[in-house]
């Protein structure tokens, strides 16, 4: 992180480590809003992580969910009216329960009508916006640099991690960067939802949420990269992911986190 | 089983080895109202055990699915007017051709919405019920015990299987329990559910409820234990836990049963 | 194929391997209307075999992502009034922009209501329709052979691929027969809607309808006999597919495919 204020490299890294171990200690409730196609992977991969995952979209339920739960996750991966109605709801039991939230504005760059309401729930203030380079440039109306990541974040007052070959994670006064990760993971869908929800689990067990978001892009990072050690194919990746993120401690977490 | 006509624990396994011969000779086809997240994993665990399953929810359509189906299965996982309008037509055509079918009320501890659904549904007379402990005590108004488990299941007129770390399952007269199974299978999201998938699969080949759930418990666990052995976390765990249960054979089955 | 401008065995096992190489070199976009429980494993098909999957029902969406694809698959697995809705926009949306687009009209011979949608939908003519033999026989009202499948192709102006044991793939002129895959492709969920994905891929990349079909066949089903190879059951075995599509390459499904 770069900033007056900021953390080294090595501050950074056993920051996440610390987040890590209180995942593990507390099992946080993460209730996810996600498209049909991410469900089942987030699933797993929250439980893999030590969280404790629910989904339901119930118009009489996500109220109760969303208000028992440490985080919440909205992903606009599929966007239909069930989901918005969900959507609202939710938002409605988080604010009033102060349940920190993640926005994950999945194929804005595709749609107009998915863009709009991407800047209404930014309005809404999450905690965490995260996206990849195409998203951000749909969101903020330009390419996606140290720069123009720090101006969005503090304009709109919330944390922005842009996901790409290094990720960005910027407040509106500190940035950091982090090249973990394998290309393998782009091959298997809904990786990057999952991504979130680990990152929506990171702000369940750490109020500053910069960290939350270096912390949750870090460990599902390292997760890749082990995983792709393991593996032959993104089949047998997606499989090692799971297993890699169910057996990450600290130590390894805190010896291969890249963070700048 | 304990009961004084019950029979021994080699009678029960051995019962349990005869359906599952049962369910590889006869396919049966057994009917999924179930949450979108468990929905693919519940049909590759089905086909996995030899069934044919079908998991449409369409109101054209449940109707003529679960006539032509020798078991159905009704999961409140999600909880939305979509699988509230297949229950309703489900339960009718299954009450029509006497169909079995098992509840598996997920998560009734969570919300009073879903346990007064559930409460309407146990009303039904499904054959078996199949929760775990917190769901129980939540129905049941009491934690699970031999005796709150068999006054429940003989007030209800229905087969209780509570799941655990060892499982109870009774009837009005009769209490068995079982300590197959492993911790990962905690780890895999929806794997309750296929579970009680797999239960229901046994009801389609015998009808003693309490028999075809004893072994439909069996069954699972028995391949939970198998895919441990072969599995390094929760992702390759959930990969082996489906080629265990194809590979599971009667006589494994009987040897491995811990059943009481 | 046979035909009076046939082209040889060899012929047509070139032609696959050309397509599977554009695939590989363009990453079309392929956008699915498909069963809930079908989405994220046809989703890793896709972006196994190198394309951009898409899979959103929303009704202000549809139009868009349509529009912007090269192919589009209508699998008719779960039959609900939202998928109807979807299907309506997209198949006005492929019109309008020349998009080719697969039918894949599951369980039609389990309801009739499904059937007589599908043969409206047939009425619109979707390049390729891809159905096993008991859905033929349902929609064609007859068995499948050779001369049955040509004349349906034939009367509906459209090509037709029935899987089974062997694949029949005929246009009203051309026939062909495909004799690659394995029995365990029947023992996982959504893998004939997956290979239809596939199928719909190769048409984004190749006009000639029948050669798209049988590629896709051909690709889908060497993949599935290199991951029989791999894979100790129906779980292992649906990873083993996803990597086996990754690194399939043209020299071995030139060597593999079994065209005739």
């Amino acid at each position: 992180m770069h900033h007056p204020h900021a953390a080294s490299r090595d501050d950074a890294a056993q920051a996440a480590s610390d987040i890590l171990v209180r995942l593990h200690a507390r099992a946080p409730r993460v209730h996810c809003i996600t498209n049909a196609v991410a469900q089942s992977f987030t699933a797993n991969v929250l439980l893999a992580a030590g969280c404790v995952p629910s989904m339901t979209l119930s118009v009489e339920e996500t109220g109760a969910f969303v208000s028992g739960a440490q985080a919440l996750l909205v992903n606009l991966g599929t966007f239909d009216e069930e989901r918005r109605r969900a959507t609202a709801i939710g938002l409605e039991a988080a604010t009033t329960n102060k349940v920190p939230w993640v926005l994950d504005p999945v194929f804005v760059d595709r749609s107009e009508t998915r863009a709009r309401y991407a800047r209404e729930l930014i309005d809404r203030r999450p905690a965490v916006v995260r996206l990849n380079r195409a998203e951000f440039a749909t969101l903020a109306g330009t390419a996606p640099s140290r720069d123009s990541t720090m101006a969005f974040a503090r304009s709109n007052g919330i944390v922005v991690a842009v996901s790409g070959e290094a990720d960005l994670i910027a407040d509106g006064h500190r940035i950091a960067g982090i090249s973990n990760g394998h290309p393998m993971m782009s091959k298997v869908t809904a990786m990057g939802c999952a991504g979130s929800a680990v990152l929506a689990a990171c702000l369940a067990v750490e109020t500053d949420a910069l960290r939350a978001a270096i912390a949750g892009l870090a460990i599902i990072g390292v997760a890749g990269e082990l995983a792709a050690e393991r593996s032959s194919g993104p089949g047998s990746f997606a499989v090692a992911i799971i297993d890699a993120l169910h057996g990450l401690n600290a130590a390894t977490l805190n010896a291969r986190a890249r963070i700048s």
